[in-house]
């Protein structure tokens, strides 16, 4: 059906328990996931590194706490709705530690947040991917999500 | 310092990603974390087992979707709050896939929820976790915690 990159700043190693939970998730869904991740030394190259991978003609959601909380059902209308527009391949991103840049956050038709808590961004990256895997079995009508 | 009971229902399996991640949180606590696993064929076993397990002189924080959604900040708070009152024992509890009873939600000092999303019940219990350790880092004035 569709496509889903997520642009996502740290390394995630193979062996971490995030990576397992990542992977597990990612082989469940039909979606292709394209997992970009970026590694920065300072603010600046982190913003001139997530610029340079962002491609400006496909629809992009941000993950950031000054965002709006979603739930699983509205975040799969929000999905739907962009596929049904003719555009089958969405972008995501995460930050790191400082959050996302101002003019990162021009640039996303959503700004999606977890809540008011603080995550780890790995753990943030497992959240994102899991609420993905829901929203692909809520469109398809399968019984993993349940009200 | 204090000590945690989490009381939840299912079984988390060793070689899964999500208790992998556990453990690391757990093995990074001071905090003595205490797991009470609780497994239930019906909602009516699932209650009986839950009222079987806590305690009533506990503080009880109940994790449920139709809780308050707290910064990483306030729930330091409710925690150290509870601590100087006199109680170095708190009591959480997750429920199972459909919720938690009124009876147990009746019980609880705080009610409190991981946002508009669903999450899975293992998932919900590593972001407790890391919550519970996000809190101990930042009552002990660890850099863990950015603000």
């Amino acid at each position: 059906m569709g496509a889903v990159t997520i642009i996502a700043v740290g390394k995630n190693k193979q062996k971490s328990g995030f990576y397992s939970l990542w992977s597990d998730y990612q082989k469940r869904l039909s979606w292709k996931i394209n997992l970009i991740e970026i590694e920065a030394k300072s603010p600046a190259e982190e913003l001139k590194k997530l610029k340079e991978k962002l491609s400006p003609s496909l629809p992009l959601i941000a993950l950031d706490e000054t965002g709006k909380t979603h739930s699983s059902i509205e975040f799969s209308k929000i999905v739907e709705k962009i596929h049904l527009s003719g555009e089958p391949h969405i972008q995501f991103v995460i930050g790191g530690a400082d959050g996302l840049d101002d003019e990162i956050r021009s640039k996303a038709r959503h700004i999606m947040s977890f809540g008011k808590q603080t995550w780890p961004h790995m753990l943030a990256r497992v959240m994102l991917i899991e609420q993905i895997y829901r929203a692909q079995q809520i469109l398809s009508g399968h019984p993993y999500h349940r009200e």
